[in-house]
């Protein structure tokens, strides 16, 4: 199985992370990304979005970093990342848009911006990010973990690019649940860690 | 079960046309939205994001719109809405990535600007909406639906807001593969329209 992939990349880091977690062997082949080889063949054919990360798994390719936890979990790891009944599966799929929307156009969006230079509205990402923190530490205020009473795939979507949101100017000092589940988080076994985190 | 409302809204649209689709029983409750009754209790302590909609089923409280939508197909409808396998359920997941993120900063907030006044960066939101456009009408040159060979949630998560693209001033005439799909999913049985659809 493998994982085309950008050492800093936080969407790539959410694929790594979760499958060192849960024990899932993969094949890293690191992409040339200031060479721009994630826009062109062969890896433009397995996505047309010329993003990355891209997972293949026999005949499955996957595009997006949530979609990609949620197939690693389903079929490679314990119910316990990512449960099965309807609830459950709800609470998780809740801060998987949360991922992919308020954090990825927030802290990681700001990360973007002053990390490498991307032509995004700096205020923008900032704005977003004071948006969507509070919620996320009021949140954090009764659970230990975001979705479940346990550490599951929603985790492991979020932690990455609130966790390097000081790299895009955005300071967590005035989030003290954020960073004491960011320590929960860096506390679990087989944890993997990436530059600036 | 009840779902808080507001027929103007792409994104109670969506569970509203699922339910209809797969005949799911809801009450629905509509929010006074103009008077900010969700941004108050009681509805701010069913969302403390303060948004719709939010979906009531016993103890079972829902805020995001994908996740209502994956909440209903897994406890109350066929299977062929959204699959169990991890390799179908991450195509649909996908696509919910999509609707949380490319669909809603681009197309559904260029309406929000010229539909509802919100302070937006109109030109950012056609920017998103010409580039995830095209993506999506590549993607139905080869595909009748988004993630399978099928209907699923994954059309229904993309539909209301790529379908009322032109009350935000995003034309949909350059996109004939996405015009098709429009009408294959207005032609589903017990298909539900809003105004602007």
């Amino acid at each position: 199985m493998k994982l085309y992939d950008l050492e800093l990349s936080g969407n790539c880091y959410k694929v790594r992370l979760f499958a060192a977690l849960a024990r899932i062997p993969l094949d890293i082949t690191a992409v040339d990304f200031l060479d721009g080889a994630h826009k062109r063949a062969p890896l433009i054919e397995l996505n047309p979005w010329g993003e990355i990360p891209i997972l293949v798994d026999g005949k499955t390719v996957l595009r997006d970093s949530q979609a990609i936890l949620v197939y690693l979990a389903t079929k490679y790891a314990d119910e316990a990342w990512f449960p099965r009944d309807a609830a459950g599966m709800a609470e998780v799929m809740q801060w998987m848009s949360t991922a992919a929307n308020e954090v990825q156009n927030g802290p990681a969006s700001a990360r973007l911006v002053d990390k490498f230079g991307y032509a995004i509205d700096k205020a923008d990402t900032l704005k977003r990010s004071a948006r969507i923190l509070p919620l996320i530490e009021a949140h954090l205020a009764g659970h230990s973990w975001l979705a479940l009473e346990r550490p599951t795939i929603a985790d492991c979507a979020v932690f990455p690019y609130v966790a390097l949101a000081p790299e895009g100017g955005v300071s967590l000092s005035d989030y003290p649940n954020i960073r004491r589940w960011i320590d929960r988080v860096k506390a679990l076994p087989n944890f993997l860690a990436m530059p600036g985190v």
